[in-house]
């Protein structure tokens, strides 16, 4: 067969799979996404509807993926913990961050619209990917803890430069240099003495990010196998459609997603929800 | 600060550089795509806006990132070969291949409208990447005739098992069993004398997939660096947008993507292109 | 300068991380030791010269590198676990596997006329080496557990191989016909019925191997730096070797290493010993 | 069976792989030589004695692995080609470096009292060991020129430095200021002028270091497997042990290592004997 001659070239196909025993963490980031916003003029400081459409495509991937048992959104940027016993795509590495990072951006794009409906979209956006192991809940919770802290540091940040742009009329690099060597409480103090805001009113979606829980339990979700076929044959394809059609049903039924705006930092939020680090013990 | 105390976790992304010298090659595969195309209606045994949005999708990549040289598309399943002295992201593994398999999902769920004007999307689909690394230009070659060579014999098989199918009624598994064990030039005679086609006459683009070019010389277009920043402030950010957009209208004059659909497994195509091989001696 | 035109190939040479944060195991097997050991008439079932000269040889790299806080040896194997927190050459793969292979090695033939004073080694013996991960307390458990089972397993078996060929006359064919399909009670119960041999009355070194600890804690021994340095000048050298000199005696007063043929399976060494997994929590 | 419970733990060791198709390149240093030649009274600049050592090692560990097909050593150091299509144990990486570096250290401490007659081994001395991959030919001609063109800029320092010191009765820190900002003429000259010698003139061994090569055709020589059984029973052992010994005489007779200090850095070399590079074509 004129096929067979030229296969040797599969053997450079090197096996990737992760360490078992840990916990996935998968990172995605928007791809240039200042100009993305740019172009698509987002409201500054925060677009509820473009973090809306991050938290759906969010949404979107855990209902699709149930092995992702927490994710938190903020800005641009998404990370899903996958639950440490995962066997999802037999942990191979490429396999899992393109697919997921496939998924989110389509998601992604195909709920625009919905979000947009009078901003057409200017040309496609894209995301990269990246996991990330982590052996132990603790690290797990630093992670968390980490990108929490960060929403918390950019979003006063730039709450505070784009009232000073947007209400006061300073140009955006007498803002940066407004801002420069101010602390924390600097920048809650300017917010309410010039512009009346007091920040910890805020809308939470901004001050916390989004937190993403699937409610169904861990525990009785089994992981459904999704293994790639490199070059099957149609009547094969027929077959196992099928029994995969028969497992998303299943799928949908199962995953509900809770989207929430609270604190990930303190013991409160973990305290209450053992089974996400402990559900595979 | 509260953010320094969790930054540690940032120790656990561990580097994934590619060896240097070798030819990249980004296979992406359509996730589920035999449901898809059900889903959809798409035409059996070829739809050609299927194809062509492919194509498209693939046109779009290769202009953004004009250190792919070659790309060849079938069915749902395009390669792409960057050349072998590509900088692209540092060669991180993660990054590329997520990034880009994020980006040709974005532009087909994008351009989805325009070749299916008249058919909904009805869900988000999705691509699995994977890098595979080759040492040398003969196994650029086998590769790419490797899957040439697999586009004719599912193309073939598919032509006939679907005029079993539409035009004698047989039910799929009749016209499996109707193919077992036939050969090429079985199929042939069947395609010609129960059906009267020649299947030498149908479309080269079914017989022989998408090949895709970039007709500016890979040896003058410089790679343009996009590093990742993972947690850049406005400030930042904003400088570097404007020297990306400038880079990338250099780009979009440069990348002229042409679409064949000719033979790859000969000499005649490389011969007369010695740049895509030879571009980085 | 003529080397500098050639020195981009070290660009070829990439990181090779371990993840942080997990332990570290680091398992030896001695290359061909059948061949080996029927060249130098090692004693069957087990010679107690050649064990010796294993635990020495372990113990000799327990004492060089102080971040092995257990070993647990049997035949011609021999497992090492690294405190979890160790930064030993920065984790870094080939360099640990290689050199710490290459010590125990070293220290094999160095230390082998001290136990097999009439018998000259013959031939340079070799060990091939691998580092596995294990994220948790409970994994490293049981893998010293799956040795020491798998010791108990071999030993038994061959202690009544050999019994049925050295005293009944068998030949190793028939001896393991006699043996195939049996159990371990049943070898038990035929080692003491034709040979009137209690095993559990053996040695115990023969039937739980060598576990090999440091006494010293791993809480305050620092571990010792010892960066590779690819091209370094006489002079640089001259001042490193001081300090390492310093460091080495610092080394040699504090770890001692004490070897035990105990059990590991059960709970009893390690209530007692918290400091070996929980060192680095 | 008791084993069977822990069993599991073998999953967490990883495939490891290097990509087919291109050179393997296997580079040992001594570890911490500076100080093993201070304690064993190594000559200055050059120890012939440790030279032909050295020298020895590589060509015993050439002889048992027939699938290198050059070496070069200088100093503390030596570098081993494999040649592209090599198999040897199925390219895993741990198991390669592992296993040749332990078998050099073997070697090395297995000679040394033929070299050293009078000289005990004070203690077990020992190398690390590294793989990297080159995927052409000219990367390989680069890389021993990178090492020929070390050994020519060390040798001239260290004979210069070394004479100021034993013939000029400097101290080392006197030398090294001496020499400090020279370039190798003035180095060539310092020698001449001074201590009437001509560097040209002095042992090829030292200028050059030493090239080894397998005077056996490498494509008439099969690459021998030598599979690790992680736990093979007695009786499987034996058999595989005789039919190694076969194997075993095959290559002894075959490999015929050749030692040369002859230049490796301009054509001639290579040009009479294309076989080193392009045997695997």
């Amino acid at each position: 067969m004129a096929n067979t001659r030229y296969a040797y070239v599969r053997d450079f196909e090197l096996p990737d799979p992760l360490l078992p025993g840990v916990f996935m963490l998968l990172r995605l980031d928007g791809h240039s996404f200042h100009r993305f916003s740019d172009k698509h003029e987002f409201i500054k400081p925060n677009d509820v509807r473009a973090l809306k459409l991050m938290d759906h495509a969010a949404k979107d991937i855990m209902e699709e993926y149930p092995d992702i048992v927490l994710a938190f959104g903020e800005s641009d940027e998404y990370s899903f913990l996958l639950r440490k016993a995962t066997t999802l795509y037999n942990r191979r590495q490429s396999k899992i961050v393109s697919t997921l990072t496939s998924y989110f951006t389509s998601c992604y794009v195909f709920r625009w619209l919905h979000y947009f409906p009078d901003v057409p979209l200017q040309y496609p956006p894209s995301f990269d990917g990246r996991i990330v192991l982590y052996p132990t809940q603790k690290h797990i919770r630093d992670y968390f803890a980490w990108r929490q802290a960060d929403t918390h540091i950019n979003n006063l940040y730039n709450t505070t430069f784009w009232a000073l742009v947007q209400q006061e009329g300073q140009t955006t690099a007498e803002a940066h240099a407004t801002l420069k060597g101010t602390y924390s409480k600097d920048k809650h103090e300017l917010l309410f003495s010039r512009f009346g805001i007091n920040y910890n009113k805020l809308d939470a979606q901004f001050r916390k990010g989004s937190v993403l829980l699937n409610e169904a339990s861990p525990m009785t979700i089994a992981s459904v196998p999704k293994p790639s076929s490199p070059m099957p044959m149609e009547g094969k394809k027929e077959k196992k459609a099928k029994s995969k059609k028969a497992q998303r049903q299943q799928h949908q039924k199962k995953a509900k997603i809770e989207v929430l705006h609270c604190d990930i930092i303190g013991n409160e939020f973990w305290d209450g929800r053992p089974e996400i680090l402990e559900g595979d013990k």
